[in-house]
């Protein structure tokens, strides 16, 4: 008898007809022995709906209040689907973030779970109740409600499957992880299994199919995370450790890409670390991402100093850096970039991907803007018309 | 500057449109120099709406989860009456039950307010803040959410002006409590003022103004509950204590009427005060609400017994009873009754009400079924198709 964790998305429990569906899957995983604990979303739209209602009554609500707003809709769903096992006489309980003490810091909207008070789960396992969890949302030190941002309910399943050190599996609306998002390339594999470092490399690339600090919980606790579709004889995949994984010799594992993001261009500021570090810490504490970083040699103690960020945060990040230089045309803004990035572990310990990639995209005349890279991942700004035609390059080339 | 509690109902909050309009009239009250605490229910028909979300799981909804699910529509109109308000540029916070402390002991859909520990909302209105709260929702000993039945939040807004020694103020759709309800009698009276027991009285009696729990604590603490419009100069009506009134000598109050209610017969069972008790222990324990009793004087030390009970509980009520008699024919319904209702604290003072409405009752050929009386109010069963006359002699001679 193991304690399995399973995380129904918001599609799953869409209508009341599949959170009936669900209530069936679920008591027979009951039936079949296990301990089920089944944290859900919201149903279908919800989300979406309560922030239409929030944007109503202002363009810019409060976020503590947005918080108290958006958790209501994974309450409802988590209150229904425990009725609906109640009522196939199995038992059950719901459970928000209070009740089980899911605590979490950081800013609302996009808290972390810090810890979970697992008790109240493990009296009502005990008690051979299933336990149905509200996703999504949290407690702060100050008491009040947080939500973990978008597809946040994937944390809450895994940070449980870590607390009762249980089994953990996210049923979504995908039948698993692909090497390629199958919509930009039609011959994309679709993964048994990857590594936590690979998928959150993807993540971070724009693959949205799991909530990156789900992935970072998973590697931390060495929870292997199952992702597919519930109720289907397809076999999803696995993210878990490489060490145990039945490693191919592939070291490329997925390619991702990502139309978000712009990039910004500051022409002849003094070349001093000081400088630099500190524009960069000025955009960093208004939370925006900086992504890729490129810099030239610096010519009478002058440098260009390039780097990405997200297209929304365009016009903040420009207030920001205005005190970093003095005239208008030392600034240029690149909208026209696709970030185009192939993530591998097994590039750890084989050379040559790079420059094999690079020849690629110069043998199809595709011009290379940026080039950042990690240890795992390659990353490179391309224009965005040459998108189609790297994905096929590269896809085809390293067989993903 | 003193602490004010108003509660608005879920009409007033239907809209954003009219959440906006709830934001205005509340910030004016703080403007005035008032602290100010603002109980909501939730939006329009949302409660009905999750209730038909449960229904569509199951005929039945576990009780506990219902709650759960219920509570969901005030979390959702205070947040966004806390972002309103924020929007305007005056502070405010929205808490839920359990964030201050509201504790609730008895059954699930109908609990009552134990206490509330009030810190979090002194201390927020300390710091200048506007408080919402949700209402209609506690939570028990076990820490599982509860609701406080139909219209619960007047008992809410009652409950936080009890503990922060506060004046109350309960916004709805009506301008205030009159002596009949004005669409069973077109001149009916709006009151000024009306005691605590008249107004439970009137609301056991059908009056649905206010939640019965509401007065009562009201009364128990001697804490005025103003009831009537927002934003109108239209005056609205207190209810106090008849200490603090300016007494007029009328002897009756209001009227009310209820065709909600069957009047059971038991012929030839014994006559037998524990046979009596045990039947009425038997239906009490099943929560079934019996009002009217009357019992003939015994023959042969067998007595005939009638009494009321809600309509909807007939069917439960029948089972429970079937011990205590014979034979099917023992057994009478009677489905065509009026509850006719005269209720004023006056009668404790003025005697002849009860032989005045009996006169004129009979006097208009209108048979009385069955009579109860307690000290302020005096009930008589009648046929169904004499209601419209009963109110209309019976206003007209007490000026109602």
């Amino acid at each position: 008898m193991a304690i399995v964790v399973q995380k129904y998305g918001g599609s799953s429990v869409g209508t009341i007809e599949k959170i009936k569906n669900v209530a069936q899957t679920v008591v027979r995983r009951k039936q079949a022995g296990d301990d089920v604990i089944v944290v859900v979303s919201a149903m279908g739209d919800t989300t979406d709906d309560l922030i239409g209602l929030a944007n109503e009554v202002t363009s810019n609500p409060d976020k503590r209040e947005l918080d108290a707003l958006l958790s209501t809709g994974e309450m409802m769903s988590s209150a229904l689907l425990a009725m609906a096992i109640k009522a196939s006489d199995y038992d059950a309980i719901s459970y928000t973030a209070y009740q089980i003490g899911i605590k979490t810091t950081g800013q609302h909207g996009k808290s972390l779970i810090d810890d979970i008070d697992g008790e109240n789960i493990k009296k009502s396992l005990s008690e051979g109740k299933i336990v149905i969890v509200a996703g999504f949302q949290g407690i702060n030190e100050e008491g009040h409600i947080t939500t973990l941002g978008r597809g946040g309910s994937d944390t809450t399943a895994v940070a449980i499957a870590v607390k009762l050190d249980g089994i953990c599996e996210i049923y979504t609306d995908v039948d698993g992880i692909y090497s390629v998002d199958p919509r930009k390339y039609k011959d994309a594999k679709k993964l048994d299994e990857i590594d936590y470092e690979e998928m959150l490399e993807l993540s971070s690339l724009g693959a949205q199919v799991m909530h990156s600090r789900s992935i970072e919980l998973g590697q931390k606790y060495n929870i292997p995370i199952y992702v597919g579709l519930s109720n289907s004889d397809i076999k999803g995949t696995v993210i878990k450790g490489v060490n145990n994984m039945n490693m191919e010799s592939k070291p490329v594992t997925g390619l991702a890409t990502s139309d978000d993001d712009v990039a910004i261009t500051i022409r002849d500021i003094e070349s001093d670390i000081n400088t630099v570090s500190s524009l960069f810490e000025s955009v960093a504490s208004k939370r925006i991402n900086i992504d890729m970083i490129s810099q030239t040699a610096p010519v009478n103690n002058r440098v260009n100093l390039s780097f990405t960020i997200p297209k929304v945060d365009l016009s903040e990040c420009l207030e920001i850096i205005k005190p970093f230089y003095l005239e208008e045309n030392q600034i240029a803004i690149d909208q026209d970039i696709t970030k185009f990035s192939v993530v591998g572990i097994g590039m750890k310990t084989t050379s040559g991907v790079a420059s094999k990639m690079f020849k690629l995209l110069s043998q199809n005349d595709i011009g290379v803007k940026m080039i950042t890279t990690s240890e795992i991942r390659i990353t490179c700004a391309i224009k965005q018309k040459d998108k189609v035609k790297a994905i096929n390059v590269i896809a085809s080339e390293f067989n993903l």
